[in-house]
């Protein structure tokens, strides 16, 4: 599904970029594995918050999306939190299985044969 | 310092925005607790691999900043890991004193008198 962006208004303290998106962290509340990033808009953050089901802006689709929608692996929400300059949102939620597409997890996590960590060893 | 940003090489699987730049989510290597969100271009995830002092971009500043050189809270980086679609990286660090420039430990924690939750009942 497509759609065009809605206007929601946006919490007091938050401050979108050019494009109207924040960055949103996702953090598994109990054992704090950062799980994903992702974006959202003042009306993704407002679903978000109102249904419980994390809710992001995709950047290349141009839509909203419901994290596991089609998947089944939804993340429900625990807590959102803004940063002291209301760039960056950290959402607390419970993941349903892996919340990486790949099968992992966590997006930064390996994937069989392919090493997501990058060297501190030289450039 | 204000300084043209430089031309780095890339790493590998990275993808950077129309600007540049990645997000860059600082996690404290121990206790996972994420600490603030920042930004990354080639050069400063450089500097960050090679120096071992997490580097990031200033967007406001447009300038590079070593976290701590100023405040002395310095992190100490663990580790550097890239996301799925490499559009995001966690930077696993050892955080001397507050990670935020208001003096809490992390960017999202509550400052006194200030929460940074926000509600998630209702709009």
């Amino acid at each position: 599904m497509t759609a065009d962006p809605v206007t929601a208004a946006a919490p007091d303290g938050l401050r979108f970029d050019a494009q109207g998106l924040v960055c949103a962290v996702a953090q598994q509340f109990d054992t704090r594995e950062v799980l994903m990033v992702a974006w959202m808009d003042a009306e993704a953050l407002r679903r978000t918050l109102t249904t419980g089901r994390a809710t992001y802006w995709s950047r290349s689709r141009r839509s909203y999306w419901v994290k596991g929608e089609t998947s089944g692996h939804v993340q429900r929400v625990v807590e959102v939190r803004h940063d002291c300059d209301g760039d960056a949102l950290l959402v607390l939620v419970d993941q349903t299985g892996p919340a990486c597409h790949t099968g992992t997890r966590s997006c930064f996590d390996d994937e069989p044969g392919a090493s997501r960590r990058l060297s501190t060893s030289g450039s």
